[in-house]
């Protein structure tokens, strides 16, 4: 018994329909048993039990945690790890072979660290958290409770920021300042969060970060935020409550996304955007606005050719009017 | 003796044209021996050799390998490896430091894992592969023969997978099923090939990605495919055999690029692609469209006006003939 | 006493503006020193004491740098380090657990390699050089003196290099050349540098690169550039002295950025640009025809209601003057 794709289900595994475009294929589906909406009008079908929910994608999720529970490492810290004297790991964590960590860094009550993860001196790691092979933590961040963060996820890496010389060259601006990853945030694989030099890298409580992002120093994310695949937000720009980013989007510096504004995908994000708008395109504009135009926008050769029509025929008529020398009135 | 490009190579040294765009700098060449094309016409000049070939690009991959061998690392268990007592280590392999192979994990035969791998519970990795340093393979990932994974690359992290609660939190969908990698794949560095809650997601043989791509969850890539540098692949899609995509593209969730077909750079992929096409753009339209259009984009400012001066010219004729009345007629 | 923002800045902190913007959250601050330019015209008030400086950005650089020293680590070889024993390390060096030295590998005097860094057999590392953890240096590859290579960062991988095979298939190019990275350069977090198979990579002098860009085999870089995060650059281009790039913006292969280009966010060069010229857009055309067309763009919708309007109106002048046959003429 387990929990299948509707289209790989065998006898005996339960399966779901959260998305309506796959509706039809419940017909074929091998599946025992089918969790589907109350108001997806399924009919009932031999062999095959319909389990009725409000929110299937939420039921399902229930499922899989349930029938495909997840191997906890071993409680303990390997001695093939290299942790400080002075480090303090909370109770039933467990760190695996090749983890350093630095002098004074604190690692929470059942967190898990996984092989070769680094954590600077002076980090804090809350309870429960999980911490992926090969994540950096660097010094001084501090990370709440029940934190995922995926393979090769850096937090706490230099901002970057220069400033320019007469000569040309760059001076760097030290960047020595905090980042704050809040509780019950997930950041996916080789994601890189990076501290400023004043102030603070923040992200709220409850986001979703997936992989390959960039967040800049001195980005204040909010909570329930979702930043989708290779998303990058440049610095010191503030992404309020419950935005949602569509993969591969930019946002520029110093700017504003306002509480539950959705940003559709691949958009350049260059000024702010309004609480609750919904904004794509490069620059990002209202959606509606930039579906139309996008629309349109395959069409130019034909609008040169309709202009370029209308150019002609302008000319025929204003040629024959010209050879008239106008009407004949009482002028 | 070695090989070198056309313009660095010295006396002694082969060098090859493969581009014809690089034809003229053969005249200048210090190369004593030059790989170049049947048909490219190229004069015989003294003191360096022609080599004629039908395919002077693959002759030129078969020199380096002749003339620039790969170091092997010794074989065998490095005794800083952390090695679960019930892992299968094939005939020849070599691990290196730093490497931990979880419990039931299976490297195979003359497969070469270099320092500071970190390889899953259960994961099975075939013969013949290179695995660089840093490359995390996570629990159960099934590895196929003659793969060569970079640096950094993530095999089987958590695909980004969330159910939107009434409250505005995101329940996370565990995301606990496999991930397959077909023989002769190879993937760039820190590129990341997540895992679905259900399913698979399956990379076909001979597909070759570059650095810093996304292949979400649930996503199938079929056989031979190439994915240029940071391509983002959004969940559940399909690629079919044989397609190419250029750099910084993405495609969006549940569609379908058909065989074949070429994604032109930075393009996003909003809905399914025929087989064979050649689609470039945000949204991704035929090439040739695309490329019409982007010609007269820069244009608009011109048209604007050229559509102004039509107005203009208009309301003055429609004057004219409003101010004469209409034309004498019998009517 | 710190460095602090100029929002966050308590009594007792220095704060700066280098930023025109933020001039109006001066009165607020409750910092005790700012620093500002002498250009900028601020007054004096009770309590809080000026800093004129002609450069309050990099007078900033230094006051973060004298107030938040960075922690160096402890000089010396860890135990726990893996170091071939004809691998050469400098005075005063410092090599974290868990770092893989290959044979002949070489790091330079006073030089921190953090934990769980991969050097490979016969690679050079400079002087004075800060690398953290995870990242790894591929064999035989340079670096010069005062480099910064932050977490996850990746030199010398392979290029992705393929000769198409008449059954579809792809041979690979080995890729065995050099990769060169000039001193004082700054390579942000996930990023990826590419070895090529003949020729070399090279980053020039002085070079700042920010997280999770790309740079293709053969490309060459040249000295003070700015790569912002994302930015992609493919095979055997040349970026040339003091480019700047915004955040991901690609390159295509083979072209040239001329020196002192700046090139707009999210844009896609596909042609080579002229040295100090601004380029936009995709395709990247010169910055201000970028601007103007694209605030075109979005009324496109209304562009096709007028050429419609005025294809109605030019067909009612042509049937009236059709219906009159005529103008009365002495013809």
């Amino acid at each position: 018994m387990r929990v299948a794709g509707i289209t790989q289900a065998q006898p005996g595994d339960v399966t779901f329909v959260a998305n309506a475009r796959y509706l039809p294929q419940l017909a074929a589906t091998r599946a025992s048993a089918v969790i589907v909406g109350r108001t997806n009008g399924v009919e009932t079908r031999p062999g095959c039990a319909l389990l009725y929910t409000d929110d299937p994608y939420s039921a399902f999720a229930r499922a899989v945690a349930l029938f495909a529970p997840a191997a906890a490492p071993a409680h303990g810290v390997d001695p093939l790890a290299s942790i400080s004297p002075d480090a303090a790991i909370g109770a039933d964590a467990s760190i695996g072979p090749f983890v350093t960590n630095g002098a004074g860094a604190a690692i929470g009550a059942r967190t898990a660290v996984y092989p070769s993860v680094v954590v600077g001196a002076g980090a804090q790691v809350g309870d429960d958290c999980i911490i992926h092979p090969h994540v950096s933590i660097r010094e001084r961040v501090v990370i709440g409770n029940r934190v995922t963060l995926h393979e090769g996820v850096v937090v706490g890496s230099d901002g970057f920021g220069f400033a320019r010389q007469k000569d040309g060259t760059h001076l760097k601006i030290p960047q020595r300042a905090d980042v704050v990853i809040e509780d019950d945030v997930e950041i996916g694989a080789n994601s890189t969060i990076d501290r400023p030099a004043v102030g603070e890298t923040r992200i709220g409580a409850g986001t979703k970060i997936d992989n390959l992002v960039h967040v800049a120093h001195g980005v204040t994310v909010g909570r329930r935020v979702l930043l989708a695949a290779q998303v990058g937000i440049a610095g010191s720009t503030t992404i309020e409550d419950d935005v949602m980013m569509a993969g591969q989007t930019g946002v520029t510096g110093h700017v504003r996304v306002g509480r539950g504004a959705v940003v559709g995908a691949k958009s350049a994000v260059l000024q702010s955007v309004d609480p609750g708008a919904f904004v794509t395109g490069h620059p990002a504009i209202p959606h509606a606005a930039w579906r139309r135009a996008s629309m349109l926008f395959r069409r130019l050769p034909s609008f040169r050719k309709r202009v370029e029509a209308l150019e002609q025929r302008i000319a025929e008529l204003e040629e024959k009017l010209a050879a008239w020398q106008g009407p004949p009135t009482d002028r």
